[in-house]
């Protein structure tokens, strides 16, 4: 029994019943976990010794921020090609002073010097191409910049079904999904882990995700042997 | 400089500061975060396979939800001495098949036969005795039953500031206290952890709490030797 990749459409799917009356999640709970399960990743890759700095790219949504402050003992900074308007979560990065860069490509640039590793929290499941300004030169830069990448459940610029067959897409060394790996990410061949640990087993067996076992008391786990066989 | 002791006031104005406007918190996301922690705590001390039966007892709060949702690999059992509308947290534990007790003494008696340690999420910091029916009985009957014990942030049936001084609270093995330890645990003796991982500096130093620095990607940190000093 092997690991399911999710459609676009059952993404959205899993996501509503875990946040249905049924579900009882609230948004709020789904993005603190899965922010610890991405700040863990980068962790477990990159030791805080040598990728002290890490740029932490943020799109329309809040992840980037629940993963900025869930970054124990680095310096992260985040960057944000259009910067919205000030969330809950914003300002808890701000209180602990996780300063924010302009939205300008010369900061980006600055940035980008300054930086040790790359969290991609651009896009989620939900982009649809074509890739527009800012965000085109954003991705640009970022993947110009060598520096290594970990990117949150579909690496930002990959259709969620198609993958990077665009070629935009970042080319990421690690990925960590939330909740169940998707389909754009089949030929993805860095590291791979999984987050997401709240998905209960009735939903799981509903679906038929054959989720791996998560160790101990982590929040991810290691499915880059698992997903290499599929 | 040493850990500072919580009065119940300042306890409460640290709590109302976090979920301000400024402060930024939901409730939501700290109940999460020291859910975690309590789990954790537990997981450190009484291994899942010595100690896989936990019987989390719940008060009005919902602490207790929150930690039985993340002990990973035990078998929780709720028990509530006083059952109250099913909120959010209490679905998503039955979605995870994790039983609720009935409210009855039978019930509770024949849970403490069949466990193998105790979660005690009774009362939190703003009980004030006396110590009224039917959680009076539910404490004798925890008590007597000579199982390990671990609390949250307050013993139940301690006063935040005076302690066990009435002498009806639990004795437990291990506390883990949320945020900063409260005056009244200050002659608790045995293994001592400290939770909630999300206090922002400013507001550290704002109180002079001198909080411990936390290990790793932990939710929790060991401050027993530190407060055997104070």
């Amino acid at each position: 029994m092997s690991l399911r990749y999710l459609s676009a459409r059952l993404a959205q799917q899993i996501d509503n019943e875990l946040m249905s009356a049924a579900g009882a999640f609230s948004l709020d709970q789904l993005t603190e976990l899965a922010g610890l399960a991405c700040a863990q990743t980068l962790a477990k890759v990159y030791g805080v010794e040598k990728y002290n700095r890490v740029l932490v790219c943020c799109g329309p949504g809040n992840q980037g921020m629940s993963i900025s402050k869930s970054l124990f003992g680095y310096k992260p900074a985040i960057y944000m090609p259009k910067v919205g308007s000030i969330s809950r979560l914003h300002t808890q990065c701000k209180n602990m002073s996780i300063p924010t860069l302009g939205e300008d490509e010369e900061s980006l640039r600055t940035a980008l010097k300054s930086s040790d590793v790359i969290l991609d929290a651009i896009f989620g499941f939900s982009f649809k191409g074509p890739n527009r300004a800012p965000f085109d030169s954003a991705l640009s830069m970022i993947s110009a910049s060598g520096l290594p990448i970990v990117s949150v459940d579909i690496p930002s610029g990959w259709d969620v079904e198609a993958g990077n067959d665009a070629g935009f897409g970042l080319s990421p060394d690690v990925l960590v999904s939330l909740t169940a790996p998707k389909e754009g990410v089949r030929t993805f061949r860095g590291q791979h882990f999984l987050g997401g640990r709240f998905v209960p087993r009735t939903l799981e067996e509903k679906f038929g995700l054959n989720l791996p076992i998560y160790p101990g008391y982590e929040q991810i786990v290691d499915i880059t042997e698992a997903t290499r066989k599929l």
